[in-house]
């Protein structure tokens, strides 16, 4: 694998600027060989755009040829060899099999965007026919369908290095919704954004798209520029609580406001209800053990709040817990960065006087201990912000409360969420009943005997929330529904059946599903 | 009707303020006699609070229950009578038969999404159903909905004293999706306002909705608390650029920004292709002239921005048209600041050097007379901003370019737009085909031989699109669609059917069309 380290523009490789930055191998802190040439200023403009120019022919494309491409671009993915991933780990700390695995789920996240394309109802089609008799006025016939919103900026993340990063699901569902991509390579794994930049680029070629469907700029303080950029259109960003604000306040005080997708921070909280506890307390210790330490803590998932209710139970429980925790071994971060925001983070859970060290061994060297806390229910009913933003790694914050009624304001008190997980026997539901809707306004994926790593790629799925688990609770970044971020709707009155785009055509030469006078109908018209 | 100008909070009245406001007589700038009390900030907070009070019962209703709320409403505007009519015709100076006419087509869009609420499309449910033996990681069930987002601000327009304010579509579109309301009254027809919000009181009592559903509070300057209330989860808002922009700019920077959905400004360009002149200019000339003067211009889609190709049949066109301009008399406007705004636009057109009336009698008096301008093609093609902000009231501009190309490079030179329309016959169309994908960049409906003035509510409906046009060009303002801004998804993963909502439950007992497992079907699972 060769890494030159230039930023792509419109299918061309351009270095123009003279700062050189460099990844880093995470397990070692050692500055990796690979030159990235940080994107000049002209460069940044360049690329975007090249966006631009790509997206009337890009957007214009049948459904069915972006699913093609899509399609290359996942077997280019599932083409990257054994040397990509010794990359991905040097640069992420990540294991091979994990890497591995998340090849898969990269490629397999395109196929399903290419699937959404042919299956069609991302048009959204909608048939409101001539009513040339109605009174008092006639009505005209009106048709709706949707098109992509024009270039979007893309800022991945860290810890999906595949997965949520170059290819990934903004990647995919910008460039299925027919938004040509401008990507901001994450500084923490260039030489693994220039391997799948390079994928998307040669699937981009093999499938003849506009050259600039897709563009890659590298270098520090690059997004400020390119998410000012009249030329975007929307952002999509997967990071901090603080990086991801920063992106929102650009974006609206542009000229144009435009919408960013920013999925941030969220603690997970996971409720631990008295029936499930008496039943298989020690089984639920272990899992969740399992969960909080998984991959070092570094999923937008992890539970970072444990919640129980007061009794015998549940300090047998903490127990066995504090145990599991304890037994965890200490384990290397995504970059010398993220471990200096666990310790920031730890330091100060550690100083707040309601706040309990449970388990961990204190965390020195390169590595991060897995570490658990409990926490006074005041810090959630006072709206303390202690609990409420998430500390990234393997740790989490354990909540008891005296009964129910505290249990419901407790969680009244929580911000936004991505998950929000009941471990319960049916006896539980039906007495915690009242708790699911507020769980419903607080986060976007409910659960029940689950954990809430581990986020499937379906039609189903949400990954968002309210803020701050992410900028706009009315977006996913995970799933096919992820599409709609980047679409808008259109209104084509009176036009001739020539002029409409294929999915109002009369013929329905899709054959899609589309509401023809109010009903869902399959017809020719 | 009595008017006792109270704000509406929870159901009750409420003046705990000194600040007394006044309506005023359009026609005459006499004020009226009913005083309207000021929400005072305590008041404000009540409201706001009210509606969080109420939404946890009001989105748990089943959609029929919001329908049956819905279709009361409707029926009490439709029982507004003629005292009613004649205090709007009084507050806006808008003509009785055009009032009339807007109370059917306000209540007509109650019922438009009653019938979406009992269609269930709006739930957009998707199932992922386990698949326990899948390798190498089983799938979980997953299932997905929509609920409300939360309390929805609403603020009227002038225009539409009916059917974009107090009852209008963003009333409508936020309580079809659950979310309860706190509407601020518009300072130009508050005794309109208080007579529609008895009425929604009404039907809410009828129909034994939670108290806090619907409130309303007068007053100058009460919007920004109200924008800035933690309860309040978005923004609706019809009116100017300046105070569209004001609102987002507010909702964007509070500690959990809110979206914002504002439809602003928009000169909606209309093309008259060279066939159709040739074929019916005098008719042209005459249909535009009366889109143009229709209600003094006051609305939202007004034409105004004139686009031909230079001939000797443009400029026969041009005669034809400012003569019929000429013969407009002149009409009261809603208001004496909008008049005032009016004056104000005219006088920048006339002050340009690039720009030349062609007729109009000069602006004096109390009413708004018609004028029309003819401006030089370099103002869009330099990007300059005179032409771009929408000047409301009966008056256009007429811009002649010397070929396609120049056409299209103008048309680029435009921002977002609400409409963009095509006077053309076949010949044009093909010949000019490729004008159609940069309408579609630059607007939100599109219409072929028909005039953007009259915006039909259904379906397909789209009155939206890019900024400065709206605030979010991936949402509307009028039609069914505009539910989907105030609904966010929520993911269910393992939950126990009776847990589930209605929409999601295996027997499918709402009958409504779900996408399972990738396929749309009505069936019980």
């Amino acid at each position: 694998m060769r890494i030159e380290g230039k930023n792509y523009i419109a299918g061309t490789r351009s270095s123009q600027g003279d700062v050189v930055v460099h990844s880093i191998d995470a397990a070692t802190g050692e500055k990796l060989s690979y030159d990235f040439y940080q994107a000049t200023p002209e460069e940044v403009n360049a690329a975007a755009e090249a966006a631009a120019a790509a997206y009337p022919a890009f957007r214009a494309l049948p459904a069915a040829r972006r699913a093609e491409f899509l399609e290359a671009i996942a077997a280019e993915i599932d083409a990257l060899g054994d040397d990509f991933v010794a990359i991905v780990c040097r640069e992420t700390a990540l294991p091979a099999a994990r890497i591995q695995g998340e090849r898969g789920r990269t490629s397999n996240q395109m196929r399903l965007f290419a699937q959404v394309l042919r299956r069609g109802d991302f048009h959204a089609a909608r048939i409101d026919r001539a009513l040339p008799e109605r009174q008092p006025l006639p009505r005209v016939d009106l048709r709706q369908c949707r098109i992509g919103v024009g270039p979007v900026a893309v800022f991945g993340a860290s810890n999906f290095p595949l997965a949520f990063s170059t290819a990934g699901g903004d990647t995919a569902a910008a460039l299925a919704a027919g938004c040509p991509v401008v990507f901001k390579a994450h500084s923490g794994h260039m030489a693994t954004a220039e391997g799948v930049a390079d994928a998307i680029v040669r699937a981009a070629g093999k499938t003849g798209m506009p050259a600039g469907v897709f563009n890659m700029i590298y270098g520090n303080g690059v997004g400020e520029a390119l998410v000012k950029h009249p030329a975007i259109q929307a952002v999509g960003f997967t990071g901090s609580l603080k990086g991801g604000r920063a992106l929102c306040d650009m974006a609206a005080a542009r000229p144009q406001p435009i919408p960013v997708f920013a999925e941030m921070s969220s603690i997970n909280p996971v409720l631990i209800l008295p029936a499930a506890l008496q039943q298989r307390g020690e089984q639920i210790a272990r899992e969740l053990t399992a969960s909080v330490t998984m991959g070092c803590g570094q999923f937008c998932t992890n539970p970072g709040l444990i919640v129980g209710l007061r009794s015998a139970e549940f300090s047998a429980f903490l127990e066995q817990f504090a145990a599991a925790m304890t037994d965890q071994g200490p384990q290397t971060m995504l970059n010398p960065g993220t471990l200096r925001s666990y310790e920031q983070g730890l330091a100060a859970l550690h100083a707040h006087p309601k706040v309990r060290h449970l388990a961990g061994q204190p965390q020195e060297g390169n590595q991060a201990r897995p570490q658990l806390f409990q926490a006074d229910v005041a810090l959630l009913l006072e709206g303390n912000e202690l609990l409420q933003e998430e500390v990234f790694g393997p740790t989490t914050v354990v909540v008891e409360v005296a009964d129910p009624a505290e249990l419901v304001r407790a969680l009244h008190g929580l911000h936004g969420q991505l998950t929000a997980t009941l471990i319960a026997e049916p006896a539980d539901l039906t007495a915690f009943a009242a708790v699911v809707p507020v769980l419903e306004q607080k986060a976007g994926r409910l659960l029940v005997n689950g954990y809430p790593t581990g986020v499937e790629v379906c039609d189903a799925m949400v990954h968002g929330g309210p803020y701050p688990a992410t900028s706009d609770a009315r977006g996913t970044s995970v799933g096919s529904l992820a599409i709609d971020r980047f679409l808008r709707p259109v209104c084509y009155q009176n036009y001739p059946d020539a002029l409409l785009p294929e999915a109002l055509q009369n013929a329905n030469p899709l054959g899609i599903l589309r509401l023809v006078d109010g009903q869902p109908s399959r017809e020719a018209l």
